[in-house]
């Protein structure tokens, strides 16, 4: 940098401070509120006012008596609506769900049947697309005790190539058009990380597991920056709508970056994204030599990296220390050897960057909390290392969480989603340390709750009644699943806002709504501290405000 | 994005309201100056104080009676010294230059042996370094009469691999520990649109050009983002202090862009770069579906596309109609087919960039004259084509440029560097239309000078004194080479300032100090209008001043 020995001038500087010194002059009020919130001991506290700053950040909450300012510089009266404290998701994919609200959406269909009739629909709606994309099928919620085939497509579709994604994002399902394009055939090599399901002559089915859905994504027509921004867009909204004024975004291409970025530029970027680059090298490409400062008020930052160590349970991807129980000679797939990951988070954690390795499996979480062992001796200071879902850890394995402050990002509607599949997958032994989440509280782990969205809803209500009730839509099981894992309603909405603040190094930008932090708050339809666990699913948002800005209401 | 359907509260806008309601409260003043500027008409103007409003634009410019603001914010007394405005390179490699200041320059050198010598003592000096980086040579400047060899670096390197790149950056120049890292053999096959040197057995004798560059690029270790902080900052450095307050950056890459960055999102950036991304893709990559908006107060903008048609001519690369005068079977390099150029320029305009395409021989020029011509039919409105270098044109294409309302982007300095060697590679007959920039303007074409940095030192004020006398350092050759065509002083002036601006559609935002524009300006030792050309050449930036703040001070 230029050394500049003579003085800068400081008439912006200048300007600021005359404004401060104007009593009065650049607060704003919203007032009477039914204001419920968390302090940052996890109490609930009440107000009736928020008195923000210029700056969009929180001056001052106010009680029924407490002075209002004299003279502030705008009002909104909400007319006694509940308002609560920005939502926080602290692992969602922010493109995938722009793009899965622009493609066909199979996460509402009940059988085969009922997708292949979608399916259709969409593809005579869309002629004019080269090919048929979506996803959120999940063979076990059709019942249908098998995958799908490309036959079951071919039908429907015989000409034009379809592929869609399995709910869990780790399995693909192919037509024979899709396959023909990609080259796939019987003498096709089974990729490392990945499977190809087969019939008893070798022939590929249809289905691609993990690092064998790049054999279809790689001729797949690569989406042009015109479509990512409208994606970005769709997703953005979609989140706001949901109450979500936060949330991390867990493996962040570099073209998602570029996609954020574009936002930022040209005022469209509403919310708030700690981003984790998708590896090491596309960390180092978007950020350079470390985490990027907080951009566009406190609304982008690369945080850290984001890797992987195993799959998804669903489609028996996740690294178990035993095999699968409905297949023995299964025990997932391991996706980095031990010298690999400790060589990745070595390298990102030497430039400064936060870690956060997805492991589903036993196995892989073993794997990753012996990585984290051996790094804490180097990498010391506050790192915050973050396992994503922690989903089935061993018994004897969870003590390791708390010993080297390791946040644990867990989706409390995983566990509702998965239970019959996960009982299934592990046999009941294996369920203890499953969606652990008391244990992992109770042992002093920092808990940080997201919704894995496009894989689930991004709603967060759903999330917050689950995790005190570990209860499906339909209050199914009767007491809860595993019931000793829930956890209380105030513990699971402060995982909900401060767990993933925390979890983002953000505690002191957003979370609650203490003075100093960004004004980002909801106006919803009920009190969610009373609510039934059912109606609290059903809360809507009837406002979202970012920065001490309205930038969503309900029409 | 969301329909904000209610109220977006305008308290920025209010306070902004109120300060300009009190008179004068955010101007500054530089004063008593001895301001030397041209008007919009080109036209040579005098003033003697710079009244600037609180966003770095110049509010107005006052002659020695106007009456000054009576209470600026700021005043600065320069005390009776010279102002003019900031100058534009409207050819630049940043990057490049960066990493030049950090690498062996052999620029200085006269001959083989001198260095030979400065190449062993960088070596000695940085024992750390796995290869010893740099450029600048240039055999016809030593008088060789051949290129160097690797048995020439071998004798002082023979263990370090050692890669330097001519002064005009289309060739290179490897020892054999650089041959050997890189695989290169007699069996290496020649790359298309490019040139090994080989002895008579057919083994390569260490020069590689153009395209064959890669072989040996292409295991040179990448910098590290910190590497290219570094070097942005150097690059920075040497432009303000040469007086450069805008630069367009010719070819940015996917790296350069995130360096650029990553310097204005921590307010490191203090010039102006109007970016032309390498290729298309990249454009799509850094900027997205069309030109980025101009970002960090009108400092970083992509523009538009540069292209490469050809290579240079001292390393025989340019495309000539005719076999170059000195090597009867050669023509250069053709780097794009025909419909492969168009289709290029196709995609990038079609989204809105402006193209900006490296011509340098005539037959270079003529197949971008024609693809300009072409899709200029499609492409309608201010389009602004850019021809980079344009250096040998057929003067039966020259009034092509103004037909199409080309900009012609040239270089005066690659004319007194080149003339000897031009001449001998082309032939006296074909040196008119060379360098050609009194026929480019008596013809309308708009002209925008730069330096084409670091292929020539940046410092704009020896282009500047080349424009308008045909003369080397030397004053060689007396009375000017092919003085018919110099330009004026002030066209050239014109060039090196709103000529760059125009260029990269930033007329309204810089190069001028008129009302409204950016106050970007120099305080330099002396009247540039006044002075000798060799007066003009020695030219002492003393103060550089970019968006009314002082961004460089000669220490």
């Amino acid at each position: 940098m230029p050394q500049v020995k003579f003085r800068v001038f400081a008439s912006a500087l200048s300007a600021a401070a005359m404004l401060l010194a104007m009593p009065a002059r650049a607060d704003g009020l919203v007032d009477d509120v039914t204001g419920v919130a968390l302090d940052k001991d996890g109490r609930v506290i009440h107000f009736t006012g928020i008195v923000i700053n210029d700056d969009g950040t929180v001056k001052k909450l106010l009680g029924r008596k407490d002075k209002r300012p004299e003279r502030p510089d705008w009002r909104e009266d909400m007319h006694g609506k509940v308002l609560i404290p920005g939502m926080i998701d602290a692992h969602g994919h922010v493109m995938e769900l722009g793009f899965r609200e622009l493609s066909l959406d199979l996460s509402d269909t009940s059988s085969l049947e009922e997708a292949q009739r979608k399916i259709a629909a969409f593809t005579a709606k869309n002629e004019g697309r080269p090919w048929i994309l979506g996803g959120g099928w999940n063979q076990e919620k059709w019942g249908l005790g098998r995958f799908p085939t490309a036959a079951d497509l071919d039908t429907i579709a015989p000409d034009k190539p379809v592929w869609l994604m399995r709910a869990d994002g780790h399995a693909g399902w192919a037509n024979s058009a899709a396959m023909k394009a990609a080259g796939v055939t019987a003498k096709t090599e089974t990729p490392k990380g990945g499977r190809i399901e087969r019939d008893a002559n070798g022939k590929p089915t249809g289905i691609f597991v993990d690092a064998a859905t790049a054999l279809i994504e790689k001729v797949v027509p690569k989406p042009t920056p015109r479509d990512r921004d409208l994606a970005f867009v769709r997703a953005q909204e979609k989140l706001l709508s949901d109450g979500i004024t936060a949330t991390a975004d867990m493996g962040t291409s570099l073209e998602d970056w570029m996609t954020f970025r574009r936002a930022g530029d040209t005022n469209r970027l509403r919310m708030r994204i700690m981003s984790y680059a998708l590896g090491v090298d596309t960390a180092q490409i978007i950020a350079g030599p470390g985490p990027t400062p907080w951009l566009y008020d406190d609304k982008l930052k690369v945080v850290g990296i984001k890797l992987y160590a195993d799959g998804a349970l669903g489609s028996r991807g996740a690294w178990l220390k035993q095999p699968y129980a409905d297949a023995p000679k299964q025990t997932g797939n391991q996706l980095l050897a031990d010298d690999q990951l400790l060589n990745l988070m070595s390298r990102g954690a030497m430039d400064g960057f936060q870690l956060a390795v997805h492991a589903i499996g036993d196995r892989a979480n073993q794997q990753v909390l012996d990585a984290i062992a051996e790094l804490s001796d180097t990498y010391k200071g506050d790192r915050r290392w973050r396992i994503e879902h922690a989903q089935i850890v061993d018994p004897v394995d969870l003590p390791r969480f708390a010993k080297h402050g390791i946040v644990a990002s867990m989706q409390p509607t995983h566990a509702t989603s998965d239970m019959h599949m996960a009982e299934v997958r592990l046999g009941e032994a294996r369920l203890k340390g499953a969606y652990a989440w008391k244990s992992m509280l109770d042992m002093g782990v920092p808990l940080a709750f997201g919704s894995d969205y496009p894989v689930e809803e991004p709603n967060p209500f759903v999330g917050w009644a689950v995790a005190f009730t570990r209860q499906d839509a339909n209050g199914e099981p009767f007491g809860g699943w595993h019931p000793e894992e829930a956890i209380t309603r105030e513990q699971a909405w402060r995982a909900f806002t401060q767990g993933g603040a925390y979890a983002g190094f953000a505690e002191d930008k957003f979370g609650t709504l203490a003075p100093g932090e960004q004004a980002d708050f909801l106006i919803v339809d009920r009190d969610p501290t009373l609510a039934s666990p059912s109606e609290l699913r059903e809360t809507k948002v009837l406002q979202t405000w970012v920065g001490g800005l309205p930038v969503w209401k309900r029409k």
